[in-house]
């Protein structure tokens, strides 16, 4: 059996994804799909929409015959951290390739972008040092050096301001320096962009546009054009035990809490809170009644939301810059769910896989492990606090199976 | 003018109360009553009530003529720290005299008390190692080597079983170590126990009973006739605004957030929390869904309910062990409110003494009034999560004037 792999966070599931699943298995010929997806901290820095084990079955419903948790450390880290341990559990659990999405849907200029700074790495490094010291912005001289080290080789270059795109270049870059290796693939996103709002002409949105429109409407059935009819089931049973959907304004109580429980030398110690903010922090967590009004304080040039976000996600869940810098790959391959044809796959390889699959969590004493599972216990916290109900432990809840 | 300092938490202001302070203006001839009065968090480690403006206000209104804040670190602090912080705040303002409750009120049994322990220190320490060696507990270890100090000097001594007794022995203790000497005198307790449940012939009962009867009964007119009329329009004016009356149950979303965000390890950072109990404290936290469950879990003979308690109080401000032993005597003197008399007061003496008065925090580099003002941010993050609303802040709070 032959397994195409993907790098998800779900939230929610949409038709894009479906479109997205459907064509990495054609265009891999594979038989299996294996999702390697992000727990209750994503990638911007957020809490999940709703949790992992709903977004779980949505996958298993659609196409995905495993999913493989992505732990915390990687969830919620910066690209090249999270792109790193997503493509090292695909190759943990054999995928023969990977496939992401991107605006222009051919591999090649991704090859070409991640040759080309490879080859000319410490030039590039040069090339943003001088940049940085013309004064301009790091965003900015990165850019700068991009385009002015293309010159030197010119090709097809993927335009590395798109963030699907620095995704996928990550991605690459991961693989690449894997010893066994895993081919990437990329497929055209159709329709709609990473952040575009939903257009009701389409049956494709983004995810943040369906998360939009789920929080300012209030209500689903705005969204249901833009999802299978078992993804919005999902959400369905979702809203109906909790009550509400997930975001930073939900849990922003326990958040102001664990902002302001702290001195401001504190705050320095958790991941990712760089030096500096940490008074701007601690001052208008103080002064602020909800995380709209908070993140309006406090962002300013220096920090993009998303980075913004992360230091809050870290904060929130008191995971220190130690605790997240410890690891630098996966540990154990962690099932949330699986098809019976997943099954079937696992039954066949799981003996050679190099980590250890874990399918259940009695108790643990890898130290990664143990973050995730933290990690949902604080999720879990900020869902109670909305909606007096739990989620599902991650001690005593068995993999999905459909 | 003359002064005569009490110590008090007023939880709430009760008659009991008012019989004490008319009795210690009578019994030492004073012109003046100062109060220093615990703030947000108090002795059995628990959060007050009702905020200290509140409770300000109740003691201006029935008789006391200054109200100073006790400083977190004492106001939570053991009974020897407790009493060492409130007895030099009222050697500080000048005090001549202080008067507690007792159940005999003799002050004599007290001063014997004192002058035996102090005569035969070490006889006291080596009979207390000799008990505990004996494999008895340490509390049973204090009361045999007492028991067995006492028939050195025949004479009338206290019960030191008794909480408000043991309060008392270390105000003296505390004034015997003062340079400028302040004279103890003790008031009788009238009618109530210290922790008795109200009686409905009596007028006056426990603050504890009290307490009870509001959490109990939620509704306040069953407690009227055990509190002056104007304590009573403080805790209407209270409820009103805020809903309810604080206790740890209505903090418990934000306290058991506060245990479980910490590892275990972490946990032991903090204030009082003992070595062995971090893990149990982490485990029931996961695993309860209320205060009263959570203690039910962690209670042993072990531990007694204030000490735990205490714990608590300090992870949930986050103050540590290092902050808290950071001090062995207060800095200043916070004034949270006055009579006109007790201005008069102020405008004659102040000048002479020993600490700063501070009447108004813009802002302070005192690390001991930074922590004041902490716990008070932190009582007020609890009181919004139930009510929405929060308490009138440290920094732009005048003291009450009546």
């Amino acid at each position: 059996m032959k397994a195409v792999g993907v790098v998800v966070e779900y939230n929610p599931f949409h038709n894009g994804h479906y479109h997205h699943i459907e064509q990495a298995k054609k265009v891999t010929n594979a038989d299996v799909v294996i999702a390697v997806m992000s727990g209750h901290f994503l990638q911007r820095g957020e809490p999940a929409l709703i949790d992992k084990w709903h977004r779980a079955k949505m996958a298993l419903q659609n196409g995905v015959d495993l999913v493989i948790e992505l732990p915390y450390i990687f969830s919620t880290g910066q690209a090249t951290h999270f792109a790193k341990g997503a493509i090292e559990l695909l190759a943990a659990v054999h995928c023969e390739s990977f496939a992401f999405g991107s605006e222009q849907g051919n591999i090649e200029p991704f090859l070409n972008t991640q040759s080309l700074l490879n080859d000319y790495r410490d030039e590039y490094n040069n090339l943003i040092k001088y940049f940085v010291s013309t004064g301009i912005s790091y965003p900015q001289a990165l850019h700068a050096a991009y385009e002015q080290l293309k010159l030197k080789r010119p090709q097809n270059y993927i335009d590395l301001g798109m963030p699907n795109n620095i995704l996928g270049f990550h991605y690459i870059e991961a693989a690449y320096r894997l010893k066994h290796k895993i081919m990437p693939v990329t497929i055209k996103r159709i329709q709609a962009g990473f952040h575009d709002d939903i257009n009701s002409q389409l049956t494709i949105a983004s995810a943040t546009g369906i998360r939009k429109e789920l929080f300012d409407r209030e209500s689903l059935h705005h969204i249901s054009q833009y999802v299978p009819a078992s993804s919005y089931a999902q959400l369905e049973a979702w809203i109906l035990n909790y009550q509400c959907f997930i975001q930073w304004e939900t849990f922003w109580p326990l958040l102001q809490f664990s902002i302001i429980r702290n001195t401001p030398e504190e705050l320095t110690r958790f991941a990712d809170v760089s030096e500096g903010i940490e008074f701007a922090l601690v001052k208008h967590g103080k002064n602020s009644d909800s995380f709209a009004q908070f993140m309006s304080l406090i962002k300013s040039k220096r920090y993009t939301w998303t980075r913004l976000q992360r230091m809050l996600t870290h904060i929130y869940t008191g995971i220190t810059k130690e605790q997240l810098h410890a690891f630098t790959s996966p540990t154990y391959i962690r099932l949330l769910g699986m098809s019976s044809n997943g099954q079937a796959y696992l039954s066949a390889n799981k003996k050679n896989f190099e980590l250890p699959l874990i399918s259940r969590v009695a108790s643990t004493k890898d130290p990664m492990l143990a973050l995730d599972i933290h990690a949902s216990d604080m999720y879990s916290l900020g869902v109670q606090l909305a909606s007096n109900k739990k989620i599902e432990g991650d001690y005593n809840t068995p993999p999905i199976r459909i």
